[in-house]
C-alpha cells in the first residue's frame, strides 16, 4: 500500500471540508524545548474524525440509503456532520451509555439517530443489520484504508503546509486509525511515539498477544480510546515499524487536561490530553536537541462546559 | 508618537515571554470568505494583557517595593504572571466583585492579593495609596505609552510573522488598550472596527461628549470591557484615523461565544466573543471579496468550565 500516494490523494478529496488546524508552540514543564502542538479538537465536530469520514464519502459512490455508523462519539459526530454537508441521509446508533452530551451533539448535526440500551455491542449490531437491510455504507470508525488515508492528511498538512521540524511525534491511539494515518505518512522518518490508557491498552496487548487479542475497557478516555480490539491496518504498520505504545495512567491524564486549561486555555477531552500526558509524566523524556510534537485530537467533553460559564 | 517604532521595539523586548498565538481560517456564518481569527485567548494568563505587562516592566528599572495594580480581571492576572517571571512582587488590589474565580486566578499567580470591599473603585484608591506609600510601580491597564506599544506586538506578530491579508480587522474595545495598539501599528493602512458592548459605550460616548466623558458599565462583558473613561491615547488615535465604534448586545456576545465553542471548540470569555459577534450579528457587513480578521482577546471565564468536565 502506497500510503503517502493514498493520503496525498485524500488530502485532494477533502480540501474545502476540513480546517486546517493551526499549530502552537508552547513550553511544556519537564521538557527542555517548546512542544509544537497541534489544535486538531478545533476541527469540526471536534476531532480528527471528520477526515476520515469526508474522505470515505468522497471516494465513491454513495448509496441512497445513504450511511450508517454505530458510535457514541467522536466517530458518530463526524459521520453525521460529513453525510450532512454532502447532502446524505445518516442513521447512527448511538449506545445508552454515551451519556446525554454526546446523544445531543450527534442528534443536533441532523443524523436519523437510534438510542440503543446497552453498550457499543448492542448498537453496533443493530448497525450492521440495518446495513444488511437497506444497503447502506457503513463507515468503519479506524479500520479501514479510506478511513486511515482521511485521518493521515492530518500529518501531512502538519509537514507539508506547516513545517513540522520536530523529530518526534506523539499521538493518542484508541482502535489506531489515526495512529496509522501517521505511521502510514512518515515512513518511518519521524519517531512516533504512541500512547494508550492503562484502562485501554489495546494496541499494547496485541503486540503481545497477537492482532486479534480483546481487552476490557475502561478509565476517563474509554470514550474514545477504548477500542476493545486494535485496527489490523494499524497492528501491521506498528510491527513493520516497530511502534510500541507508552501507558498513560487516568490520573496522569486529567493533570495534563487540568494543565492545557490553565495553562493555555485549551479545553479538551480526556483522549485529546493523553498524548501529552505521557510527556508530561515523564514516560518518555527528549535528549537537549530534541524537538517533540503533541496532537490534541479532540474536545468533545461532557457537560457542555458552556452551562457553567453561559447564562 | 512613532508607534510602529515603539512596538517593534516592544516586540524584540518580550520576545521569549509571550507566546506567538496561532491564526486559524474559518467560515463564519453569514460572510463569505472564510475569517482569519487570531487566538490570543490562549496567550499567558488567558489574555493579551500579558504583553503590556511585559513591555512595561521590561522597559525600565522597576523600583524594589515591586509592582501594585487595581484589577479584578485579566489585567490583575497579567501583571502578577509578568511579576512572577521577572522576579519582582507583586501586590493586586482585587474589588469584591470580581468573585472567587478571578480572585482564585490571581492569588494562584503568587501575588500578594488584597480584596478589597466595594468595586473598581475602592480598589483602585488602595492601589494609589500603597504606590505612595512604598514607591512602588503602578501599571496602568490601558492608558499608557508602554502598555499601548505592548499590545501593539499582537498586530505586528499577526501581519509580519504570521502574513495576515485580511483588509479588515474586529477587535473589542474595553479602555482602549487593544485597540490603541492596533491603530498604532497599522497608521491607517487596514481598516479597523473597534467594537463595545452596548453596555459599556465607552469609545462611542466620548467620540460624542468628549474624551473625559463617563459611562455606566454592565452587562455579561463588564468584568474585561466595562472602562468608565475611555484611555487618551485611545480617544486621540481614534479621532485622527476615524475609527468609530460598532455596538454589540449581550444576546449577540453570548450567540457568538456560544457558536465558538459548538463549532470551533473554543472556548472564549464574552469579551473575547464580542468582536467576532459584530460580524455575525450583521452589524457590519464585508463586501464580496473583503477578508476579515478577528481577535479572540480573551478566555477567562468564571467558573472553571473545567469543574464541570473533570472528575
Amino acid at each position: 500500500m502506497d500510503w503517502p500516494e493514498h493520503i496525498t490523494q485524500a488530502a485532494q478529496r477533502i480540501a474545502g471540508y476540513v480546517r486546517q488546524t493551526p499549530v502552537m508552540q508552547i513550553d511544556v514543564p519537564g521538557v527542555k524545548n517548546p512542544v509544537s502542538l497541534k489544535l486538531e479538537h478545533l476541527q469540526h465536530t471536534g476531532s480528527f474524525k471528520a477526515r476520515g469520514a469526508f474522505n470515505t464519502l468522497l471516494s465513491g459512490p454513495v448509496p441512497k440509503a445513504g450511511i450508517v455508523a454505530a458510535s457514541g462519539g467522536n466517530h458518530g459526530a463526524a459521520v453525521a456532520y460529513a453525510a450532512r454537508q454532502l447532502g446524505h441521509p445518516a442513521r447512527i446508533y448511538v449506545p445508552e451509555i454515551a451519556g446525554p452530551a454526546k446523544i445531543a451533539l450527534i442528534r443536533d448535526l441532523g443524523a436519523d439517530l437510534v438510542v440503543v440500551p446497552g453498550a457499543y455491542a448492542q448498537a453496533a449490531a443493530q448497525a450492521l443489520e440495518w446495513q444488511q437491510n437497506t444497503g447502506a455504507m457503513q463507515i468503519h470508525a479506524y479500520d479501514a484504508p479510506a478511513t486511515v488515508a482521511g485521518q493521515g492528511t492530518l500529518f501531512r498538512e502538519w509537514q507539508s503546509d506547516q513545517g513540522l521540524r520536530a523529530e518526534t511525534l506523539v499521538v493518542a491511539v484508541g482502535g489506531g486509525g489515526l495512529l496509522a494515518g501517521a505511521m502510514g505518512w512518515f515512513q518511518g522518518q519521524r519517531r512516533i511515539l504512541a500512547v494508550e490508557p492503562t484502562g485501554a491498552p489495546t494496541l499494547h496487548t496485541a503486540l503481545r498477544q497477537g492482532p486479534d487479542a480483546q481487552v476490557d475497557v475502561g478509565g476517563v478516555a474509554a470514550n474514545a480510546l477504548g477500542a476493545r480490539q486494535i485496527g489490523r491496518i494499524c497492528y501491521d504498520l506498528a510491527q513493520q515499524q516497530g511502534v510500541a505504545p507508552l501507558l498513560v495512567g487516568d490520573d496522569e491524564i486529567i493533570q495534563a487536561q487540568t494543565w492545557l486549561w490553565r495553562n493555555a486555555r485549551l479545553l479538551v477531552e480526556p483522549a485529546g490530553a493523553a498524548a501529552l500526558a505521557a510527556l508530561m509524566a515523564g514516560h518518555y523524556t527528549p535528549s537537549q536537541t530534541e524537538h517533540v510534537a503533541v496532537l490534541l485530537c479532540g474536545a468533545n467533553v461532557a457537560p457542555d462546559p458552556l452551562a457553567a460559564v453561559v447564562g
